[in-house]
């Protein structure tokens, strides 16, 4: 027989209403929080978290879409989120979009009909208009990486277009001048990471042909074949910019096949130290995301407004990205 | 102000008891769910899953369990069980127990205070004591690709024995002799697979060197280093079994890295036809698990106990895996 209330109530003396208080997240005083606590670990209670909800109006329960739960770097931010929120009590509820945005707005109804106390957003395209639904129900957003082009939230992301911007740079700083770029263009993040590049390349006066621009899909195969065509070319790159870790791992294989090498055929630099990352040869040099701190400030934005201690406009936070030295450019000097 | 079941109730005409049946997901009169559900539409009534939960005691929601949410192999299966799940209506509670066995019996107990109605589980280790807090709370529980030593759960997994000494033979048949093998042993599926190895070489009359078994962490990394210890032996093996998916990468890439080629210098056979694989050259002889196939099973044969349908001893599913042929293996006969 599953122990109850009552039984924590003649455990300690202490009134339901106190005990209540207390299960409920509320303040008790000190003492009473240790009788309570000696209770519950000797009578082996369980909360029921679902009960507790409708008392609450709080699930303890975030929501998470993500456009892809296949992508490497969404696997490696799920586990720095679930990290952080399992610290803080509180599970994660995850609806992979699968990369479509009807998808994604279905999902946006199921977390919405689960009364997730917030939701963070690892969104499909460049549109906001989907979350309506999460402003109206008055359920906390918080977007991560991807921005939208058209509305606001808070959102927690690097400064996509200085990181890349600062590893246009790098190749034109060891002489590099045929420069290409891989990249998405499918979302706010890509977009901006090729405007970091078109910045950089027009300061320095450099000529962007059309065929050094392979834009496409956020994904391993866009990375392979992209690469693949750029060596193909008669006037091919010295350099080559790969604008996201998926498309990184294939630009690099498809580099590892072509009987080229890196740095002396083609110099790479590359986005995000992931574990694939660190038994590649030559040492890559990698524009570095800070995925922890990203995923920690992303859970308290998100919290601050479930708690009611965030009131405020939206509030967009960019990260500067830091640079890891590598062995994988050449000085053409 | 959002709408209310009274709402509905003056809109149809109906009684709150054909309404409040409907909406716990009773039998209702066909056209009484026709009225029913134009009202929903019409009002915009969202109904509150959570309050639904209390009276149904079910929350829709699937708890999921995995050792590590970062994994390739457990991306693509998340991708497919929540499709499934999202099918049916249910939601997938995701926690990531990072490949320790302390977290994974914390998740559990976090998902039974969320009185899940079921739990998936990829195992971290071989030994399944953890789970008997869920058997105590009457939660059903399904073990996916992972059973245990110990302890016998519902559970859908391939033959993997049968699996890897098909490949080994695949080996044979083309006139191998010096055949190594790198995989898991801290898990009973990657236990399973060392021993079909095993089985076919010794049927076959061959000897095992101790340092062709590399064996370890389900990792990249311990595939890269396998791969580069054996390719340093001064006898090194002709043929190479990459016993899962993150392994099988991390030994192409170690390969790609040595300046020997496939299958010229070394033959290769790995395990699941997941992204990465499709654009690798040469095309590799692949054991294929079928992930989609096991995940609906998965979630059908949770979903029944969740609803009493099913109510017996505990069943094992193992689906035979499936050869896909490449150019990976070279016939030295």
């Amino acid at each position: 027989m599953a122990a109850t209330i009552r039984d924590i109530k003649k455990r300690t003396g202490l009134s339901l209403a106190t005990i209540s208080k207390y299960l409920n997240g509320g303040n008790v005083l000190p003492e009473n929080r240790i009788l309570i606590e000696e209770a519950i670990n000797e009578l082996h209670y369980e909360v029921n978290e679902l009960a507790r909800g409708l008392v609450t109006h709080k699930t303890k329960t975030i929501g998470v879409l993500v456009y892809d739960i296949q992508c490497l770097f969404v696997g490696s931010m799920l586990h720095y989120l679930g990290m952080e929120l399992h610290k803080k009590g509180y599970g994660m509820l995850i609806c992979d979009s699968c990369n479509d945005e009807k998808l994604q707005k279905e999902n946006l109804q199921f977390l919405l009909s689960r009364k997730v106390d917030g939701i963070l957003v690892f969104a499909v395209g460049m549109h906001g208009k989907f979350l309506h639904a999460a402003k109206k129900a008055n359920v906390p957003v918080v977007l991560v990486d991807r921005s939208f082009q058209d509305e606001e939230y808070d959102c927690v992301e690097v400064d996509n277009r200085t990181a890349i911007y600062r590893a246009t740079n790098k190749l034109i700083e060891n002489h590099h001048k045929k420069i290409a770029v891989i990249a998405s263009n499918i979302e706010y993040t890509g977009r901006e990471r090729v405007k970091g590049y078109s910045d950089a390349m027009n300061q320095a006066g450099l000529e962007i042909p059309k065929e050094y621009c392979k834009l496409g899909r956020h994904s391993f195969e866009h990375g392979y074949r992209g690469m693949k065509e750029l060596l193909e070319l008669e006037d091919r790159p010295t350099g080559v910019i790969l604008g996201n870790y998926n498309t990184m791992l294939g630009g690099i294989m498809a580099l590892n096949e072509s009987g080229l090498s890196c740095p002396q055929d083609v110099s790479l630099i590359g986005v995000d130290n992931l574990p694939m990352t660190q038994v590649l040869r030559p040492k890559l040099w990698l524009i570095v995301q800070p995925m922890e701190t990203m995923c920690e400030k992303a859970v308290a934005m998100l919290l601050e407004r479930v708690n009611g201690e965030q009131n405020g406009m939206p509030v967009k936070i960019s990260f500067s990205t830091s640079v890891r030295e590598g062995d994988s450019i050449r000085d053409l000097g």
